[in-house]
């Protein structure tokens, strides 16, 4: 990530088609993503202008050095809209009312509704485009801001058949200069994906954490590491995370459904063999135990299932190196693009083990690289060429 | 942790009623703990036979130096029973026999079953002690063992009336030896902390890791650390989790019962919120975001909760201090002073907020400091004093 003064912007975006970072940036908002993005943009030089309704968030938020509070003079040329979700799609038709000349975009966790609802006021809605920086943390507000907290991560943006170039390229440009990695999905991919990856996992951490609440002290004392991870994010804001929770409901509900049927189905299970274990009071462990295999068949199921899906999640940066054969995909840098590409690859009858995305620095392409298993390459390799898809030379 | 050859276990234990460690240890079955063990042990001079009835998992854990490979000969001080729960009570039966100058231990993740089993059959049963070293890896096996797998990490003891003095000596030298930190409780309070804190939450993050197992790999794709941490645990072994979860079967399930029903009723509120916002397709997003309050408190309550049980997790070391007041108490090390502390608290109608345990190296008292809300100080030290506790003065 190019980082440097005002006048270095033309070293930092030099490619045709890439225009340089806002000169002035409208933050409204002040929480943990806004006063982040503000920090990250003053480090680029960037003059950025803060407003928030809670007047104590705008206090905090300048005195770290986000920006300067915003006033009626201000003129940028892009406003973000940082401001929990229920609220986003009034804050930001009014910006695009109150800023003619600007690119508008939000950072609320859920996509759909929004946009439509921008969409459907028809208030120059091309200015417009939704996107989502996937680097919420347990802590909110000003003060658990970084300017760092969007390096490496994904920001998704949800581009739609009315959004216009600029604003699509200045949500770009500003995600990349912030360290982010661009992922253009639709706005309704985006909140399944969130579902599942964010809002469902919230939930699900704080029921496991809820359980830790009535609990005597003495039996939480021997807890360790492992608790500690899974519910970590169970810490998180309960209003801000109910609205998001809401805001994408109609996602949330069928994960949620399958994690309950799931765990009552365990449940169940573990019922019968605590039942067989009372009743075996007379026999050996040993004699009990070997009824352990077909009771316990299910609860054995979900356990690899669990593995499974923990295999899907994109290895870290530096993770171990696996045994997958990698195909790599040059993809014009395009909404839609990656969809398609996953789409091919599932019409082939090949599943993908793990996906990296890597944007070239200044260039509207993007290297995408997946990992399949070894005997599946060549197959995945030969539909993806017939499809017309631009293979890396390997 | 002090650390040396043979000859300094003088210089490391050196009070009265403290044994030195073992000369030779048998550690039977050398996966993940039983390795572990056996590497922590042979750093401190030990004398470690390994024996495991898979040849492989054997040679593994030898080549990595965690001891030599047992014989007919061996006539260990202790013998530790480190195999899969629905084995350990046969095991350590036939180990009681088999060396009538041992004590012996196992380190199985469940206790009520396997120790009511062990004494029900009388053989000398007062060589033996239940413990649990809550030190578990998502992974398993001896490649992923460790000598420091132990430091700093709860060790559970579970004696009871019949456990004889020597056995309950030499469980606590070794515990403390490997760096961990004893904690007392009578096998019942055990598996109920165990199944809050390791076994129920096992079972939820393998569920919620199965609901990406069958996802389009493009909804994964932009999953970040909330997700890997929630997950991380879904990583270990089907079968001997469905062997523990077996185990302790009676305590898991009302805790998975908690669980399921507060996402149940979470997610009919989302269903609610979504079919609201289905009808309300032609009203703006606030107008609609205005209901949200009223129907999602469940959600809120439950989050909020979430915040509050995940407070109660013990302060990691060096963690950040908080603003409670910290009350000592100078406990004799025995069996069930911690119970009978934690109750005297309840009685007096103090929730406690965290607890330390600190044992003094070399003697039999430990210091218990309890964390309470500045405000039930004086009642707690007043309630405590009452009952003959002893107070460490401030």
């Amino acid at each position: 990530m190019a980082r440097g003064a005002l006048g270095d912007h033309d070293a930092q975006a030099p490619a045709a088609g890439n225009p340089p970072l806002p000169k002035q940036v409208l933050v409204i908002g002040s929480g943990l993503i806004g006063t982040s993005l503000g920090l990250a943009l003053r480090n680029l030089g960037v003059d950025v202008a803060l407003s928030d309704t809670d007047p104590d968030a705008l206090r905090e938020s300048v005195a770290r050095g986000a920006g300067r509070a915003a006033s009626d003079d201000d003129t940028p040329d892009l406003v973000v809209v940082a401001v929990p979700p229920r609220a986003v799609a009034d804050v930001a038709t009014a910006a695009l009312d109150r800023h003619p000349g600007a690119a508008v975009i939000d950072v609320a966790s859920s996509k759909s509704a929004i946009v439509q609802t921008i969409l459907a006021r028809g208030v120059d809605a091309g200015r417009f485009v939704g996107t989502h920086p996937m680097a919420g943390r347990e802590v909110s507000g000003p003060a658990g801001a970084d300017a760092d907290l969007f390096e490496d991560r994904p920001w998704v943006i949800t581009a739609t058949a009315q959004t216009g170039p600029r604003a699509l390229a200045v949500a770009e440009v500003v995600a990349r200069a912030c360290g982010a990695v661009v992922v253009h999905l639709s706005p309704e991919v985006h909140d399944r994906a969130a579902a599942l990856t964010s809002h469902a996992p919230q939930l699900v951490a704080s029921a496991l954490a809820a359980q830790l609440a009535a609990a005597p002290v003495g039996d939480v004392v021997i807890s360790g590491q492992g608790l500690r991870d899974t519910t970590r994010i169970a810490e998180s804001d309960p209003r801000l995370w109910a609205d998001i929770l809401a805001s994408n409901a109609a996602e949330v509900v069928p994960i949620i459904d399958g994690v309950v049927a799931d765990l009552a189905t365990a449940a169940a299970s573990l019922r019968t063999q605590s039942r067989q274990e009372q009743d075996d009071a007379g026999r050996s462990v040993s004699d009990a135990a070997a009824d352990v295999g077909t009771g316990m068949a299910s609860v054995v199921e979900l356990l690899r299932r669990g593995n499974l899906g923990r295999s899907r999640l994109p290895a870290k940066h530096g993770g171990a190196a696996r045994a997958y054969s990698v195909v790599g995909v040059v993809l014009a840098d395009e909404p839609g693009q990656l969809g398609r590409l996953f789409a091919a690859a599932g019409d082939a009858g090949v599943n993908l083990e793990d996906v990296h995305i890597e944007h070239s620095v200044g260039r509207l392409s993007a290297l995408v690289e997946l990992s399949v298993l070894p005997e599946n390459a060549t197959r995945l390799t030969s539909a993806l060429r017939a499809g017309g898809w631009r293979l890396r030379t390997p």
